[in-house]
């Protein structure tokens, strides 16, 4: 659980954001819209440095990584290919009391007494009968009257003689009490005689918790029966049973019995193309007759639909052969991607760690298969073999060594943009945490405000990117579903392969034989289906020999905004300083590294009333703003300017004065540089001022 | 229309991109999706770098502009503020035969003779019978029938007389054709009676082009009927009209009429948040008794609709004041953003111009109202006073000034990545064109090869981006609609204000009330609303003299991929050489400006079998590298590597040779630099490399 200390800290970090103008709510003036935010001046820029900098070391800065921009709607037939039309949903239940949902996850166990109800009947008639007689007899004319039902329905055809009997008993039920002035029993016999023909079966169970009186776990049934339309719902049969453990089956705010678990999907759908009719084109006043007609139209509609990417990566996948074939690299290489994704989130929360709409930077690695690997190179490289502080790609590396190479090189881009080893934290995957097809995933996790403790008060910190070894699951999957081949041509391969003896042969060939055995009876389920699996595992184990696979992939997949986040998160920091007077003051400042800071530099004239001054100050600006973004400020005094740079995190300030201008001659065409993590100062030639702040934020 | 040649150009262009990874279908490998399309690994860089270019020109080089990055999905209040959700539509038909649905401005008129149907029977039973009768004889049969029929049910209850006379009429009439193993007239009358009783009722009209048989318009009635539940289709009575003008009445394809055109909109449309069931849910095989509830529960998810945004525009001003609270921006000053938007076009078409997802670069840029700006001034510059050569922001500049200058911005900017003048158009919009609100938009074209010409055989061009001056009617509406305050307080102009003449005042405070009073007595639809409108006008006008009033706007609005498209267009080129040998070779060759192209210098080693060359040409990749993409190639002869670059549109290509490793002493540590456009080579200090290259891509 998060400890006071921690959600000050989120609140203040919130607060600078809307302030400042890094993050704003999405469509704030319309009390706007729960998992979407907006980034504003500042926010834009940080988020657009991020983007560049993970752009440029991916790609721009290698050799091996070509970049892609695929849209955010593809064709659905990829989301079935990829797994997700089926399986990326999340378990929902639904309260049968107050109508919300739920993730089953998020349930928070509950322990006490459970109410069991089997139905309840109308009221409304019988009841005000019942009420004119005082409360203390109620009860029993109540039970009378029931027994009385009883008694009559054991009849199928009462005779004269037990009418008259049960008649007569009334009569006498009716003298003991001595309540002349109240309804006869005859009378509330038959309005509950009506009432229990209409009345609810369903039964429902509500959780007592402790220290409650039972009269609330009624009113909660009675809920449930009203909304089941049982105007004045009089329960029926009520039975309690202690729980002996808690249970996670009940609401946690009503405490009425949730609906079993059913799968809800993450991703957003729409459609595309002028359907003759979808669901969405559904008004409530459409005539009754043509409901027939709307679903036939409805139905055809559907064919239409499709899904707001919920990750980039399968884009990289679907147009893998298109980017080889054009892109003159050969494995292994590198698809970037940068690109909005939405997930339809059911619990959006941690500010913008988890929204429905945000940004991922991913790159798809691919290798060739370790036999590949081993047939060309002789061996395969392992772990303890590379010196992760000296890795650098080597022909002979197979899955376990590039997956490593990974982690370090993004290890090494957070570095690089400001959060220290100290504030990260790395996690492996256990085999339980895996997905099925992958055989490794590191996760970089950064320790927000947020992140939980753990018993020893350690904090491990929550997820900025996954490294995945993901095998040749994604390309397999496309293949099948789309008929294309997804595999390569390596010459080296073929050349290498005929000159290796025939046990070595056989060996790599089984290795590849069996996982590709084991990936393609996975889906396989007819004997048949076995069969052609079978069959195509031994196709391609045969292409090995002619220099034919199917890569493998390393996924380094990492998220912009919580990225984001974690830059504020590490930024942010309070100073308290005391002045000559001895009055206090808490400054904030964002210690942005250079490279992500908004705001390069700040540019300021000592005074905006010297022309002189501001003349000098915006040829510095204009000097410096075609290499970075500068903050011009003519407002205030300087501490204050210096202030507002702090809050906004940008790292340099420029002051031009009047020794710029040659005040004191030694001085001329200097400026003072300001500091903004130690708020030192110092002078420099304006001739050198490009290059030192270029060899600063670069 | 199009011209063979213009066409051939396109698909040359659309080759190219595919050939060289600029852009591909999305999704190709299931089949492609229509209207959207990806880039590839040069298609990327070329846009990343256009977006950049126009996020420095319009943000970090500008002191009055603000970045911001808003959601894709946002409150779908927006959009009913922007007035989207009302207006945002294209008019469809649907063929009443075929079932295609068409944009109703899409139809081509048609001229033919119009066939007629007022119904039609299930002749399946009847048919067969009168099919055993001679053809020659089987119209008479028929209109016997029919006509018996019709004497027959002129009768309401036929005695017995009348009865034996139609069947002696019959007799007489089998007897004229001696068909004596034909059924029985009485047979046939009954089968037609049954399926009279079930005839179609409907009308429909079928068009017969000229020099088509009647035959073809009545088969095509047919298939209407079919779709009614008529398995075998007897026409009933038909009247033909011959046309006397071309009509878009009817279908293109199948020449059966259409409907009304209706509203189709062109906003994506999905769900946010867990509903309890939306349309989406709907699975075909629900239980129809739980339809009602099905449908109750489908309401209560409509509230959770929301649309992917068509323009990038609306989240400016929905956070307007945010913005303009933390930015210490005044008025005026603009917000920019770039990023995706979606359009659900009917008939996505011309490669990436008109798409379903496409990104903007939009600018709102707020500007005071010519009332305030001639209270605070005395005057509002004239469009003549302004020399637009020499345009620079000035502060009496009314809104014909600013919407002046930033066309000229513009066409500026387009100039600056090699969109020359004259391949480019203007187009100012007519009155009749404009938006009500607008009071004027200048469209910026190119001339693209599918840009239609006109009779005089030029060609204007397609929309690259339209300059808009919207008057305050996008922040008046978000005023509206959210109930939040939109305007601004300008201590200028309250300071001003109260130095002005009586007159003066008065004569300002009355057109702004006028210009109030209309926008807002437009959507007053009762005399109270009109009365609350006056009083509201009334208002704003009195918030003048205390500094207040709501920002005007001029944007303007850009599409990237059709700039992309544009710039793809505009590097296009062919070179036909010929060799010593006299075999000529036509190359490809992308004549991108140095500032978009996406790679900025290819560098090769002479040859790549000499460490020394591979060594010191990886040198100058690497001290390249941080400052610009650069790609490095030691694969085939370096004309080859040239021809490859060309075709990629790289402007400069660097060698490093024997030379540069000191071969001749003299060029130690030159490299040669070989231009792109005419294959000019010089050679270049090594140490200059980096300067010279920056200063021809920025």
């Amino acid at each position: 659980m998060a400890e006071p200390k921690e959600n000050l800290q989120m609140e203040k970090i919130v607060s600078l954001c809307k302030r400042r103008g890094f993050i704003f709510q999405s469509s704030e003036i319309y009390g706007g819209i729960n998992g979407f935010w907006d980034y504003g001046p500042l926010g834009a820029e940080l988020k657009r440095n991020v983007k560049e900098l993970w752009w440029h070391a991916m790609t721009r800065q290698r050799d091996d990584v070509a970049g892609l921009e695929a849209t955010i709607i593809m064709s659905p037939k990829i989301w079935e290919a990829s797994g997700h039309v089926d399986t990326f949903s999340d378990p929902m239940v639904d309260c049968k009391g107050c109508k919300k949902r739920f993730r089953a996850d998020q349930i928070e166990p509950q322990t006490g007494i459970v109410y069991h109800f089997s139905g309840a009947y109308d009221g409304s008639k019988f009841n005000p009968l019942l009420n004119q007689y005082p409360p203390e007899f109620r009860d029993a004319v109540k039970s009378q009257v029931l027994e009385f039902a009883d008694d009559y329905k054991k009849q199928t055809d009462p005779s004269e003689e037990i009418v008259n009997a049960l008649k007569a008993r009334a009569l006498k039920f009716k003298a003991e009490f001595k309540q002349d002035n109240c309804p006869p029993l005859t009378e509330l016999h038959k309005e509950y005689s009506e009432a229990i023909q209409n009345k609810c079966d369903n039964a429902n169970s509500v959780l007592l918790l402790p220290g409650k009186p039972a009269e609330s776990a009624r009113k909660t049934a009675m809920q449930f029966y009203q909304q089941r339309g049982i105007n004045t719902p009089n329960l029926l049969d009520e039975r309690t049973e202690k729980l002996e453990a808690p249970t996670t089956c009940f609401c946690n705010e009503c405490q009425s019995e949730l609906t079993e678990p059913k799968p809800f999907t993450l991703m957003f759908k729409t459609y595309v193309g002028p359907v003759n009719v979808s669901a969405l084109d559904y008004k409530p006043d459409i005539d009754p007759k043509k409901l027939e007609e709307w679903f036939k139209a409805f139905n055809e509609g559907e064919k239409n639909i499709a899904y707001l990417r919920p990750e980039t990566a399968q884009a990289i996948f679907a147009q893998f052969k298109n980017v080889l074939e054009t892109s003159r690299q050969k494995v292994p290489f590198g698809i970037a991607q940068v690109g909005k994704a939405f997930r339809n989130e059911v619990t959006p929360r941690n500010f913008t760690f988890r929204s429905r709409e945000f940004e991922q930077m991913e790159l798809e690695f691919f290798i060739k298969p370790d036999e590949v690997v081993e047939a060309i190179c002789g061996n395969v490289a392992t772990l303890s073999d590379s010196q992760p502080s000296t890795l650098n790609p080597q022909s002979n590396w197979g899955w376990q060594a590039w997956h490593q190479y990974w982690v370090e090189e993004r290890e090494r881009f957070y570095e690089g943009i400001g959060l220290s080893r100290e504030t990260l934290g790395v996690h492996h995957q256990t085999a339980n945490e895996l997905a099925h097809y992958a055989r490794a995933c590191t996760d970089i996790l950064f320790k927000f405000p947020f992140s939980k403790k753990d018993e020893h008060g350690n904090v491990a910190g929550d997820e900025l990117e996954g490294i995945a070894a993901r095998s040749d699951f994604d390309l397999s999957q496309h293949q099948r579903f789309s008929g294309k081949p997804m595999g390569v041509f390596d010459d080296e391969l073929r050349a290498a392969w005929g000159k290796l003896p025939k046990e070595k042969q056989d060996d790599l060939r089984k290795r590849y034989y069996n996982h590709r055995k084991n990936y393609l009876t996975k889906s396989a389920k007819t004997s048949e289906e076995v069969d052609a699996a079978l069959k195509q595992a031994d196709e391609d184990a045969n292409g090995l020999a002619k220099g034919q696979y199917i890569p493998h992939v390393i996924e380094p997949s990492a998220g912009v905004d919580r990225l984001i986040l974690a830059l504020i998160a590490n930024a942010y920091s309070e100073v308290t300083s005391t002045d000559d007077k001895g009055k206090s003051e808490t400054i904030y400042m964002m210690k942005f590294h250079p490279r992500v800071a908004p705001i390069k530099a700040g540019v300021f004239p000592l005074l905006k009333n010297k022309p002189e001054l501001v003349k000098k100050a915006q040829e510095v600006r204009d000097l410096l703003r075609p290499w970075m973004n500068v903050y011009y400020d003519e407002g205030g005094s300087i501490g204050k300017r210096y202030a507002r740079q702090d809050e906004a995190g940008t790292p340099f300030c420029v002051t031009i004065d009047f020794d710029t201008l040659g005040e004191k001659p030694e001085l001329l065409d200097t400026v003072t540089i300001r500091y903004r993590d130690d708020g030192r100062q110092e002078r420099l030639k304006t001739s050198e001022l490009l290059a030192f702040l270029l060899s600063k934020i670069r």
